[in-house]
């Protein structure tokens, strides 16, 4: 039977009213139970807390609770739609980081567009939170409002859309050249989308040793005879040691490896696939519909084919990654996320997987077992 | 068998770390229940949101979700502690509200205590929200906070420290009149304390007619020839008939009907009592230690004592009130609280109580019934 979610999604929110709400975890019956919820015994932890901040982990929510962000300024793929409509994908996100990692989790939706002042605002709702998830955030301005907050708070800053993003593609990658029998590191890639996943994922592979990449754009090949060039592009562009000249998408992916899309539906042509190495990797990640269909792929040659849809066999989905990662980042109080986190939980992603073959290069996010798998690799 | 409350709370805090947590209210097992709750279903809602933002209240918890707002800047009676030792009183009052009125809650400790970014960061963090309790912020910067922020946002904002004492207080004052068999609003009253709770008590006094009041602070009678008056404290004293001149509290409360002190520990005397008039009702609301105890009261000759603490009979207690208003007002998606509506809830609350005795004023916060009392009588 075929479902169609967005009626059912309207139906089911409309009957709920969303999807989280607020449990009490104390007994609440009776004055005894106020008088140590609440006053007069909630002084003495004020106090305490006043005294010696660092005890707000210890007795508050803060340890075990993400704040998710969002200004609605890129909203999945429907675009800058605001404050105000980004709140059920916030509430999703929270969902699922209590539904799969028993972490509890919040959504801010900020009224406010302005990359200052949202910094402003996230540092200044912190101290109820034990980290930050960033999402569904323009680019570039994502980049500084991230790095920013990494500097300039003391708990860890994540923006979803970038290093989930990039997290799974990694671990996707190592397990696609395993099947397909390469090795090495000096493999061709083409990155095609530049945008807040485009970015961390190029970033990602340049930090764990894949320096053979061409980035292309919605104007071709990133080299540096071009003069509109962000600081991110010209970062990425300087870490590769591609030969990138002037050309197009058709032009970069030829002789290439791996394909990783995160651009816009049917950005890959047949015609390009065949130009590329024989048993080609590609991840064709715009959703909903992605850069080559999945049948078509296949029969231009295709080795591995993984898109972001669940109707398709091996989804990179960022809800692999993310709920791990805030687990074991509030269990153990690290101060920062580093690119190291990401590279870390990649490997484990990928050694998770004992046995990948062409259709399961990943497991599920239903595995029991990953929360914990991806948690532990945090420190 | 007596507690040490203090002790017991910090060993609930720590045992749960903090009282609140998130419950996911929608399926979450399988992708198809993903697929409804997050992509691809939910893009249908931030389309249909993002058209019409009045359906935020429809499909999100923006419907029956409150802002629990501070700065830490008067947590309790302790004082400027910040916004990490606000969290747990905060958390006590979002655990007060699922508890008691099936209201979900969110502390937002702001780390910071300047006024402009205290509003502004409220309106930034707007969206997600149907209400807002402002809690623990230092007089006088309260008063303009609040009211800027229910001019400029469109959900309701109330500072419970001011309308929730407020609201109790005159609620307390109609049936200890019963009880002691006056009559008429030209009774004398003395509010000692001329903070946040003084002056919204000041005002709610004044709005339903007891005209008669002198206002008393760390310095004495608030009267026209004092150089040092606040704007609050202006406002109040033109809207008095009370014949206000130089002196002391000791001068004020000779002939009172009524003491509300919202001071400090010990502020009323025996020998100020002997001065009142026959009968006369004190409201001793000072924290943990009252203006005067209980039994010294009563042994001075009041006829009617209430305090703040559960220890004692006639507790007035923000509790009876701040629960029932948000229900109402999320339930009926009124734009802003009007002083109004603290009022109806007062008149509510009293009513509640068929046969007032001297020890029984009101009603305990436990009564199952006084939340939709309260809560219908919002509009």
């Amino acid at each position: 039977m075929s479902h169609d979610y967005n009626k059912e999604a309207m139906e089911l929110h409309a009957l709920h009213h969303g999807k989280i709400e607020t449990k009490v975890k104390v007994p609440m019956e009776n004055r005894d139970d106020l008088s140590r919820a609440y006053t007069p015994g909630i002084a003495e932890i004020s106090r305490e807390i006043g005294r010696d901040p660092s005890l707000a982990r210890e007795y508050t929510i803060k340890r075990n609770t993400v704040a998710i962000v969002s200004d609605g300024s890129a909203i999945l793929g429907l675009g800058n739609l605001g404050a105000l409509a980004a709140i059920p994908v916030m509430e999703g996100k929270a969902a699922i980081l209590k539904s799969f990692a028993g972490v509890d989790a919040f959504p801010i939706c900020l009224d406010t567009q302005d990359t200052e002042e949202i910094i402003k605002a996230v540092k200044q709702i912190a101290p109820v939170f034990g980290a930050v998830n960033l999402e569904d955030i323009q680019a570039p301005k994502c980049f500084e409002i991230e790095e920013r907050l990494r500097k300039e708070l003391s708990i860890p800053v994540m923006h979803d859309d970038q290093w989930g993003t990039a997290t799974v593609v990694l671990a996707g990658i190592i397990n696609a050249l395993k099947v397909t029998g390469r090795e090495g590191k000096d493999i061709k890639i083409v990155v095609n989308g530049v945008g807040a996943a485009g970015v961390s994922t190029s970033r990602l592979l340049l930090a764990y040793g894949f320096l053979n990449i061409l980035f292309c754009d919605s104007k071709g090949i990133i080299h540096a005879g071009r003069a509109d060039l962000t600081k991110e592009k010209q970062e990425l562009l300087k870490a590769s040691v591609a030969n990138a000249s002037e050309g197009q998408l058709a032009d970069a992916v030829k002789d290439a490896d791996i394909f990783v899309g995160v651009s816009k539906a049917g950005a890959l042509t047949s015609e390009m696939v065949a130009t590329m190495r024989k048993d080609p990797i590609v991840f064709a990640l715009a959703n909903p519909i992605p850069e080559i269909m999945p049948d078509v792929a296949r029969e231009a040659g295709v080795a591995v084919i993984a898109t972001g849809r669940s109707d398709f066999p091996n989804q990179l989905n960022n809800s692999l990654i993310f709920p791990g990662l805030f687990k074991g980042a509030l269990a153990k109080g690290i101060k920062q996320f580093e690119i190291t986190t990401f590279t870390k939980a990649a490997l484990a992603l990928a050694g998770h997987v004992k046995n990948p073959d062409q259709e399961n290069i990943l497991p599920t996010m239903f595995d029991k077992e990953l929360v914990d798998v991806i948690a532990s690799t945090v420190e």
